[in-house]
């Protein structure tokens, strides 16, 4: 049989068991976070209607459609793979909402696709770690702070660099925008977003171009746009600027709260940054983005805010908001850099060694034992000489051999960490608790 | 904006929340047992090229193809979805091999997608829970042991009613066919794999046809199929329908080793069973189905088996066994005839009532109080009425309202189970032990 064909595909990043590991331990910590909180586990199926994605406002969202092989008609199935968490989880609450009880809480960590030119950072396939919290018709202003916060708490949690988490809200921004006269609030917001990439003087002329207003004017988005810091100055700089509307209003007095509750923060965790627009049109009120201290050019490594429309039960609002980690984005540039790993390639505490295939069941019996007081133990398969099978223990990072009574009158266990030899009992013996398990390691990049 | 479309997508199922915690829990357990025995976590990219997973001998299997919405060509991106987990598997062993351990184990937990007609069991989109391992140029028959043991454990760990695992190996088939003057081997293995759907005559006429032997010669196919047991015996009755073969040799020792190391097991645990033919082409040796008890109707719901040929570098070759749970299969028949629950349909332990708005920084305390030990905890959102909170939590399931001191001096729990109401310390009052967790409740179908 031909072999498989090799090789990376690009945008769809495969990691090494050591790394793999890694990850799990991250989503284990975000799941165990997000539990603590109350949220509800929950997947989505990996599809949705293809109209269902392309209306709710993926702005520069590319979307990867199916098509059956051998469909008779060779055409589309009509169903796309979502491209982020938050549609498809709008989509099931007003599916399933006679069976939720609300405010509906549920994270969600699962693979989502963008069938995007991949870069640094930007993957085709890639997980996002999400949680969301809808209502009934009603979601007070104070999640604004809870989700802060529970962002917060989760990348604390995580042996990575500490992250920024800039605020912003969509109501400051088009309620600006309005009052200089912008009639279309979201092709100006997406116009904004793109402010990092084009620079002010490509953004001020899009701005213009688009609004037809004149220079002086469109330029007082880009003094919007650079006003940023952690403290309630914030607000006055912003009304410093001379416009006033009732929806930039409301989005300063939601801002005020955020920062007004986070305050207490050490300093740089939370910032409001008027820059942040967000690529989704969804959002309605507090949009987020996280940046990593020293891996700012990588770009936001967690975002989220409030949706307000995005799902709706006939008279029925059922307003949202959210957060998301990009956790693909984070270990991407994590493991590229040699930051973080394991402290060996696989679970397995102890490696019983293989005298003779006769002596196997031997091998056997101790390994269950060992296993039914939850040491993770594996049998060499083959009765190779004792440097070969230390020699794959060795290159797996396990750090005991078990060589069963036989040739020698007891069992024997070698730390191969010490290269000491020393008899044991299969019935009590136990691990040093610091290797029993494989642990993070975190290193300088 | 308009709502989102509503509606289940057939084939792609979605669990409420409490089912999620329950395949949750169930992923938790087949993750522990597969690390317990050494096996290290791995995922793969969801896609494959197509040509990899049209060569990799799917018998019957449907791919969805992938193209980009805005690909310019408006042709296909040449990539599926994967339709197992072995295919990508033997890739990715043989794209990182000089960055694995030989023999290297791994378990794969994941999503896989087949396009084919949905009925009863069978989706478009489902779980699989994967162990393999793979050896360079050499794996022991004994694994065929260990496998079998290992699913065992796996399945006995589940709360799920008893499933027998059949045995079968397709050298045995495959010598018998050839002994009887059968060229096409795969062939005939595909039609005998339809055994159940056909019935015994269509398939002898599919039989007859393709080989072109005579009734008497083409039924000795179903002979062989009939026979089944878990003892030695089932080897003599194979033996005493007169064919002789190297390879059908080779495979009746491999099966009594099986056979011989899964005695001691309680009856009807590991039974040999020839009918097992299996519907994709890679397996070279052993193969497994599972059945479960009372609902032998819905078809397998473990499998795997040896596939010594699927993956090679140069000259060496990568021979591989692996077992596979079909995690989705079992919980879509258990949860449709209501006999897997949890106990409740929140992690949430404790709910923190909410008196009024200014009370709110003392309600949050006590729940990061609470939930620095360890108890999830979530706040109400808004100052209902203390009848409007308890609802909420009794809808849930959560077993405590906690209401901070204030009104009363001091903090006071309710315990929803027993109605009871009692004085409380922040810093020390623990759940009791039963209810701190959701658990899960098996019933009868």
């Amino acid at each position: 049989m031909a072999k498989p064909t090799v090789g990376a595909l690009t945008g769809f990043p495969e990691w090494l068991p050591h790394q793999r590991m890694v990850e799990q331990d991250l989503m284990d910590r975000i799941r165990r976070r997000y539990e603590l909180h109350g949220y509800v586990p929950l997947e989505t199926r990996s599809v949705e209607p293809l109209d269902t994605l392309v209306k709710k406002g993926a702005t520069d969202k590319e979307i990867y459609v199916l098509r059956r092989l051998h469909a008779e008609d060779d055409g589309d199935s009509g169903l796309g793979l979502h491209f982020d968490l938050t549609i498809p989880f709008a989509r099931y609450v007003v599916q399933h909402k006679n069976d939720l009880t609300f405010p509906f809480k549920r994270y969600q960590i699962q693979r989502v696709w963008r069938g995007e030119r991949p870069q640094d950072g930007r993957f085709r396939e890639f997980y996002q770690c999400d949680a969301d919290v809808i209502g009934m018709n009603n979601l007070p202003v104070w999640w604004d702070v809870e989700m802060t916060m529970l962002m917060r708490e989760v990348l604390d949690d995580l042996p990575i660099p500490a992250v920024s988490i800039q605020v912003n809200n969509r109501k400051i921004l088009e309620g600006f925008y309005r009052a200089l006269g912008i009639t279309d609030l979201s092709a100006t917001l997406r116009v904004m977003d793109k402010l990092d990439k084009l620079g002010p003087q490509k953004t001020l002329a899009e701005l213009e171009a688009l609004t037809g207003l004149p220079t002086a004017t469109a330029s007082r988005c880009l003094d919007l746009a650079s006003i940023s810091g952690s403290d309630l100055d914030v607000l006055r700089r912003i009304e410093a600027l001379g416009y006033t509307d009732p929806l930039l209003q409301e989005g300063l007095s939601e801002m005020e709260l955020v920062l007004r509750e986070t305050a207490s923060l050490p300093a740089g965790r939370v910032v409001a940054n008027l820059r942040i627009a967000r690529g989704l049109d969804y959002y309605t009120g507090v949009v987020y983005e996280g940046v990593m201290a020293g891996h700012e050019q990588l770009g936001s490594v967690c975002s989220g805010g409030r949706y307000d429309n995005l799902a709706s039960v006939g008279k029925d609002k059922l307003p949202g908001i959210g957060v998301s980690i990009g956790l693909s984005r984070i270990l991407g540039r994590l493991f590229g850099r040699g930051m973080l790993d394991m402290s060996r390639k696989s679970p397995t505490c102890v490696l019983v060694a293989l005298a003779t295939e006769e002596t196997r069941a031997d091998a056997r019996a101790v390994a269950e034992s060992l296993r039914a007081r939850g040491i993770a133990t594996e049998v060499f398969d083959r009765p190779l000489k004792w440097g070969k099978q230390i020699e794959y223990a060795d290159a797996k990072g396990i750090p005991y051999v078990w060589f069963p009574a036989g040739e020698k009158p007891d069992h024997e266990v070698r730390d191969l960490r010490s290269r000491t030899q020393a008899a044991a009992d299969v019935a009590s013996w136990m691990p040093e608790e610091s290797v029993s398990r494989p642990a993070i390691v975190r290193k300088e990049g």
